[in-house]
C-alpha cells in the first residue's frame, strides 16, 4: 500500500484544472439532451391538478389524434410485469391515485418535442378528489385524512446511499399519532429535566423550513433505447447509474443484464439524481418499444421532483454558568410528502451530535402530505438540523455572555463522543476547524456583526472498484463506473498519476457504462473521493506493480530499484538504464511476447465513514426599512482530511456557500391553501443571483482520514450546511432580530425587527 | 491454478449451443450494418479501371451536382496529418498511383447510398496509363516493369498475428532478380543433391494455386462517427479491434485513447477482417465531420479485400526403399499483388515441416504484381504449401507401393523436431491423428478410391486480458475485447462457468470495446481460446477466489471447505450452512458493506503456440465424360488439445472443410490479359453450394496442449487445409488424372486425364 501520509507529492495538494473543464466551458460536452437516436419519441407529462384524487377515466382520443402524438401511456398501459403496487421506489407517474399537485396522469409520446407539448392538454381526465393534505401540521391533527391510500416509501437503498447512520438500528417507533405518521425517532440518554433545571441557563428555539430546491441548471433527463436484441441502454444524467440500473431491472422485471446504464455528463445534482424518471423511460420504450427521451420541464422540476422537505424542529439547551453544555431536548417534524423516506433519522442525529451532551433527548416525526415526496439535497437533513442547533447554540452563548466561538470549542465533539444514536464520532476535526476560524483575520479582526456556525456530515462509504489500465501506446486510464460530480474525476486523474508517476495529462480517466465498469456505488453523500478514490489508488499501485515487473526484467534490475519518471521506467541512480512505458506497452501487447497486458484493478470497501465538519462565518447588514440583508464577510473553514486538488475543493466550499446563501435568503417551493404550487417557474422560486453572493474566503483544514486515499475526506456536503445559521446569527448581531423561519426574506425579517 | 487436465468436467467437453446461435438464426443479430447514426453518409468508391497507372485528374464537378452528393474525397483531401506515404499498412485507397484493377481513386459521400452509387460514374478521372505485371511470371522476368512506384508493405504486427513464426529471423535474402521481387525465403540443411542421389525413388510436382477469396457472407464494413468531443467511435466488422484502433491512430495521429473500436458481429472473416477499411472510414469522417458508413460490395470485395494469393510451388522428394523420407526440395513463388506481405514465410515452413525431412533446400520468394494485395485466409499459406507436400507424399508413396497413411505415420514430425527455419515443433498431435484416422472405418473399410493428406498450423499466440465479474444481482460476466468468431465467445462462457461453478446460462460473455475491455490480440491465427481462454480461467479463477472469500467469512468456514452450486457457496457436507451468489453480490455493493464488490481479472502471455495438425480423408468419383468430380466420403480428424465444446469444433472442422472443398475444386479469382478481374460477381466467382458439400464425418482427438485452457489448442485453421490435397489425391486413385492445379474444375480434370 502506497504510503498515504508522507510528503511532498509530486502532484497530490497542487490546483488543477477539472479534466472536464474545457469541454463545458467550450460548449462541446456532450448532455444527454444532445443525444438524438433515430426513432426517438420525446415524452411529456401530464400532470395533475389536484393535490389529491383518484383517477377516474383518461380520455387519450383527442391527444391521439394531434399531430406526431404516437401513445398515450398511463400506468395501466405500462408494459410492466408486476404489479404496479409492487415496483419499489417512487413514481412521479400516478398508479391510480395522484397525491401531489403536478403527479403525472399520463406520458404523451410524439415525435417531436413541442408535439408531445401541445397534446398535454388534450388528454382528458377525469378525477374524483380527494379530501388533502396540505402541510405537516395538517397532517397530524386528530381525523386528518390520509395523504396516500397505498402504503409507499423510498428505498433503502437509496437511503443508505448518503450516509453510512441509515440502516443502522431505529429508534423505538412511537405509537402513531395520526395516519399520516409514517416514520419517527427516539434517542435518549441521561436525564434531560434534571440537567435543565440545573442548568445556569437554556436556550429554545422553534425552526421552520420550507421545502427547497436543489436548483441546478440541467432538469432530469433520461434516455433509453432498446437495441435489437431487446437490451436497454440507459443514458441518463444520474449519480447512480447501478442503483438505476437496478430500479430498472426490478420494474421491468428483466436481469441486470439486460441493461447498461451510460453515466452522462451531469449538468448538477447535487442529491436530486440518485434515481427518478429512469424506470418510468425504461417502462415506456418497453411500452411502444421505440426509443424515448423523457425530459423535465423547470415546472416538473418544482412540482414533482426530489425537493429538499419543509419541517419544523424545536430545541432547547442547556449550559452551566462556565458554558459547560448539560442538555438538549429537541422535537423534529418533517413534511416527507406523498411518500415516506424523509431525513429525519439523520437530521436528529446531527442536532444533538455536534456537541457533548451528557443528557439528551431528541423525538421526532415525519409526516405524510400532499407534496411531492422528500428527496435528498446537498447534506440532506443537516441544514435544517444546523440551523436549529447553530441558532439555539449561539442565543445560549448570549445568555451566558459568552464568546461563541470559545462555547463551542469547549463543547465540540470529539473522536470517541457519542451520537444521539449511541454511535461514536470517528476522528474528527470540528474542533481544528473552530481553532482555524479563531486564528483567521476574519474572526480576530471580528466586528460586532460577526457570527459563526457549525455543519458536521457524518459521511458515507460505498464499496467500489476501479481499474487503471495501460494502452498499447502506453498510455495510462483509470476506468471507473462512477458519475463524475464536481471535479471527482480530475481527483482520480491526480491520484492515479501521482501514484504511477506520469504527469496529470497522461493519465485519462474513463466513466464508463455498467456494462465494462467495476460496480461503483452512487456519487453522492460525500463519498466518491474517499471511497473510489481508494479503489482507483489500489488499482494504479497494481498496474505500477505489473509495469515495473515487466521493466525489471527487461532491466533486469530489482522492482525496487526502479522509479517511473518523465515517461521511462529507469533504475534509480543509472540513468541510461530505462525503458519507455510505450516500450512496455508494446512488449506486452504483441503478438507472441511473454509479458502480459497491463491491467490493474483495485476494490475497496470500508464500514467506516470520514465525518467530516466545517465553520462558516458570516457578517451582515440588516436594512431596517426593507428586512434586505446584506452579507459584507463569508468565510468557510472546512476539515477535507487532505486536499487532493485544493481548488475544487475551493470550488466545492463556495458553492456549498452560495446554495446555504439561497436556501439562508431566498428559496422556497410554496403552496397555496388549496395545494396548489405556487413556485412552478423560477420567475417564483427565487434563485440567488450572483449579486447575492459575496466574495468568499475559504480555509483548508487537514485532520487526516483512515481510509480515505491519502487522508481525503468527502468534501461535498459540509458547504452547504451551515449557511443559513450563520447568517441568522449574524443578522441577531447586526439587528437583534432573532429569526427562525427560512428562507429569512425582508418580510420575515421585517417582523422579526417589530419583535424586538 | 486450476486443475486443467484432471476430469471429469462438468460443462466442459460437452457440446453446448452458441450464445450467438439464437440471435443469429432469429435474424435479430445487429451487424454494423444494421447501424443508423444521425447524419450518417455513405461511402462508396469510385474503382480504378486499370491495373496500373498514375492519377493525372479527378474532376469531380459532375459527382457533386448530383443529388445527395456530399463530397467526392481522394486521398489528396484527406484529413491526415502525416504525409500519405508515411501511412503504414494497405489502402484501398490510392495515393496518386492505382496499382490493381479496382482500387480506389476517390470516394463519393452521400446522403442515401443509392446516391452515391448513382454518382460514382459521374467522377470524371483522367490515367496515364503505366506498364502492367499482370502475373507473378511476368512480374519475374527481366526487364519487367514494376508493379508498383511507391514501396510498401503489410505491417509486421498483422503478418504476427497470424502465426507465432512471423517475425522471427528471416531467411537470407537472395539477390533479387526482379524488381519486383519484395521478399525471399532460403531454408537448408543436410546435402539435398546426395540425399536424391541415394533414394530408392522421388516424387516431384508443380503446384499451381489461382487467389482465392475467404467468401465471408458480410462483406468489409465500418461506421466510423465522431462525438461532440472528437472522439471516434468506430463500429467494424472486425477480427482485430485493437490492431484497428492503433492504424487509426497512425493515421490520424491522434491518441489511441481518442479513437474507441466497437467490436460488432461478425458475419464471417476468416482472416480477411483484421484491418483494411477502418483507417479511411476515420479518415473520411475526419475529413467532412460527418458519421461514414463505408461498406463494400461485393465486386469490391473481390477486387480489392485481402485475397489468399496465386502461387506456384514446386517440390520435389524422396525416399528409400522402406519408406524412410531423405530428402525435400522446395521452391514457392507468391503473387503478393501490390503490396509486399505474402504468406510465403509460413508456408515454407509448413512445406518441408510436416515430415522428417534429413536434408531440406527450401527457396522462395514473393513478386509485386498489379493485383490486390495478398491477405490472410483462414490457414495462410498452409493450403498451397499443403496441396504441394500432401501431392508428392502420396505420388512417392505410390512409387514405393506403400501403403500412403503407414508412409506419413513412419516419417510424421513430431515434439523436438526440427522446422525448415530450425525452430522445433512442440507437443504436437499429428502422429494420434493419423493412428486416429488408421482405426476409423473409413479407412479400416477404404475403398480403392480413398486418400488422404495432412494439414498443420504452427497456431499464434497473444497476451489477453480478461475480466470476470458479478453484478449486483448475483449475475456473473466474463468481459473480453476480442471479437466473436466460431463462437469461441461460447468457450468463454464455459470456461468461466466451470471453473466457477455456475451453469452456462448464468454466465454472461460481454465482448466489449477497447475503451472499457482489457487488452485483446486478434481473433486470428487459431489462438483466440488457446491465449484469451487462459485469460477467462485466469479472471474466473479471481473472481471465485474473491466469492470464497467473502462466503468463508460469512459462513465462518476455511473457504477451502466451500464449494459452489446451485447457485449458492456452501460448506462440502454441511448443506445448511450456505450463501447464495445473489446475497454475496448484495453483501459487496451495498452501502457501508464491509465487503469489497466481486471483480475478478486474468492476463496471459506466452510465447509458445500451440501447432495443430489435422489429417482428411477423402473418396471420389470422377466423371470421365465431364471431368466432375463427387465426393463420396470425406472424414476430417483433428488435434484440438481438448475439446471445450465438441459441437463447435466439429462445426469448425464442417466449415473449414468446405472451404478447402471450395478452393480444390471451385473457387478463384481470374483475371484476363488486359489485367481485367473477369471474376467480380458471385455468378462468376463460384462458390460451393450446399449440394457441393457431402456429409462430413468428424473425428476428435485429443493431445493437450501445455498452455492452453484445459489443454485447449485452436482449431480455426486446420480443418481448411488439406482438403485440396485430400481431394487431389482422391481423384488420382479414382480416374490416375494426376491434378496440379487449383482449382480442380472439369476442364483441368478431362486434361489430366487426357495426360494419363
Amino acid at each position: 500500500m502506497t504510503d498515504t501520509t508522507a510528503a511532498p507529492r509530486r502532484l497530490l495538494g497542487q490546483s488543477a484544472k477539472r479534466v472536464d473543464g474545457d469541454r463545458k466551458v467550450l460548449g462541446v460536452e456532450r448532455f444527454t439532451g444532445d443525444l438524438k437516436v433515430p426513432g426517438m419519441l420525446y415524452a411529456r407529462p401530464v400532470p395533475s391538478p389536484y393535490p389529491h384524487a383518484q383517477i377516474v377515466n383518461v380520455d387519450k382520443s383527442a391527444a391521439l389524434a394531434a399531430p406526431g402524438v404516437v401513445a398515450v401511456v398511463t400506468a395501466d398501459d405500462l408494459a410492466v410485469r408486476r404489479p404496479l403496487s409492487a415496483l419499489p421506489g417512487k413514481s412521479p407517474l400516478s398508479f391510480g391515485e395522484v397525491s401531489y399537485v403536478g403527479q403525472w396522469v399520463a406520458v404523451v409520446l410524439a415525435e417531436t418535442d413541442q408535439q408531445a407539448r401541445d397534446a398535454l392538454d388534450l388528454v382528458d381526465v377525469t378525477y374524483e378528489e380527494l379530501p388533502f393534505v396540505a402541510n405537516f401540521a395538517a397532517g397530524m391533527v386528530d381525523g386528518a385524512p390520509p395523504a396516500r391510500l397505498i402504503a409507499g416509501s423510498i428505498s433503502a437503498e437509496e437511503a443508505a446511499a448518503h450516509n453510512a447512520d441509515a440502516g443502522k438500528p431505529k429508534a423505538k417507533v412511537e405509537e402513531a399519532r395520526s395516519v399520516n405518521i409514517s416514520n419517527s425517532v427516539n434517542f435518549e440518554r441521561g436525564d434531560v429535566a434534571t440537567a435543565f433545571a440545573n442548568s445556569a441557563a437554556t436556550a429554545e428555539i422553534l425552526i421552520r423550513s420550507d421545502a427547497v430546491h436543489q436548483g441546478y441548471m440541467e432538469p432530469q433527463i433520461c434516455l433509453v433505447a432498446i437495441d435489437a436484441l431487446g437490451k436497454y441502454d440507459v443514458y441518463t444524467s444520474t449519480q447512480a447509474a447501478f442503483m438505476s440500473r437496478g430500479r430498472i431491472a426490478d420494474w421491468l422485471d428483466i436481469p441486470l443484464t439486460d441493461i447498461n446504464v451510460h453515466t452522462m455528463a451531469v449538468g448538477g445534482a447535487f442529491g436530486g439524481k440518485f434515481i427518478l424518471i429512469e424506470p418510468i423511460a425504461a417502462a415506456l420504450a418497453a411500452t411502444v418499444q421505440r426509443p424515448i427521451l423523457l425530459e423535465f420541464g423547470r415546472t416538473d422540476e418544482l412540482a414533482s421532483s426530489n425537493p429538499a422537505p419543509a419541517c419544523e424542529i424545536a430545541v432547547k439547551v442547556g449550559a452551566t454558568a462556565d458554558g459547560t453544555l448539560t442538555a438538549i431536548e429537541g422535537n423534529l417534524t418533517y413534511d416527507t410528502g406523498s411518500l415516506a423516506g424523509s431525513p429525519l433519522g439523520i437530521a436528529a442525529i446531527l442536532l444533538g451530535g455536534y456537541y457533548k451532551f451528557p443528557n439528551l433527548k431528541i423525538t421526532g416525526q415525519e409526516v405524510l402530505t400532499n407534496r411531492a415526496s422528500a428527496g435528498s439535497y446537498r447534506a440532506p437533513g443537516a441544514q435544517q438540523a444546523s440551523f436549529a442547533i447553530e441558532s439555539a447554540m449561539d442565543d445560549l452563548a448570549d445568555k451566558l455572555g459568552l464568546d461563541p466561538l470559545e462555547f463551542r470549542l469547549k463543547n465540540c465533539a470529539e473522536e470517541g463522543d457519542l451520537r444521539p444514536n449511541g454511535g461514536t464520532w470517528s476522528r474528527i476535526g470540528l474542533r481544528e476547524s473552530l481553532e482555524a476560524l479563531r486564528a483567521h483575520p476574519a474572526w480576530v479582526d471580528r466586528t460586532p456583526t460577526t457570527a459563526i456556525a457549525v455543519g458536521g456530515w457524518p459521511g458515507g462509504t460505498e464499496p467500489a472498484t476501479a481499474i487503471c489500465r495501460m494502452d498499447q501506446d502506453g498510455t495510462l486510464s483509470v476506468v471507473v463506473g462512477s458519475s463524475d460530480i464536481s471535479g471527482v474525476t480530475t481527483g482520480f486523474q491526480m491520484i492515479a498519476a501521482e501514484v504511477i508517476g506520469v504527469d496529470r495529462e497522461d493519465m485519462r480517466v474513463v466513466n464508463a457504462d455498467t456494462a465494462t465498469a467495476g460496480f461503483a456505488a452512487s456519487s453522492g453523500g460525500s463519498k466518491v473521493t474517499y471511497a473510489m478514490g481508494s479503489a482507483v489508488l489500489k488499482a494504479a499501485e497494481n498496474a505500477r506493480a505489473q509495469i515495473l515487473a515487466i521493466a525489471a526484467q527487461q532491466l533486469e534490475a530489482s522492482a525496487e530499484d526502479l522509479e517511473i519518471a518523465n515517461g521511462r521506467v529507469q533504475v534509480r541512480g543509472v540513468p541510461d538504464a530505462s525503458i519507455t512505458l510505450k516500450e512496455i506497452a508494446s512488449l506486452s501487447t504483441s503478438a507472441a511476447t511473454a509479458f502480459e497486458p497491463v491491467y490493474g484493478s483495485g476494490s475497496t470497501s470500508t464500514t467506516e465513514s470520514a465525518p467530516a465538519f466545517t465553520v462558516h462565518l458570516a457578517d451582515v447588514s440588516v436594512d431596517e426599512e426593507t428586512g434586505e440583508v446584506t452579507i459584507k464577510r463569508y468565510v468557510a473553514v472546512q476539515d477535507v482530511g487532505f486536499a487532493i486538488n485544493p481548488a475544487l475543493i475551493e470550488d466545492q466550499m463556495i458553492g456549498g456557500v452560495a446554495q446555504g446563501i439561497g436556501w439562508a435568503l431566498h428559496e422556497a417551493i410554496e403552496f397555496d391553501d388549496d395545494g396548489q404550487l405556487i413556485t412552478g417557474t423560477l420567475l417564483d422560486y427565487v434563485l440567488p443571483r450572483a449579486e447575492h453572493i459575496p466574495e468568499i474566503e475559504t480555509v483548508i483544514v487537514e485532520v487526516a482520514s483512515k481510509y480515505g486515499p491519502f487522508g481525503a475526506k468527502g468534501v461535498g456536503e459540509p458547504p452547504a450546511i451551515p449557511g443559513p445559521a450563520a447568517i441568522r446569527n449574524a443578522i441577531k448581531r447586526a439587528s437583534g432580530a432573532k429569526l427562525s423561519s427560512l428562507p429569512m426574506r425582508p418580510e420575515r425579517v421585517l417582523a422579526a425587527l417589530r419583535e424586538r
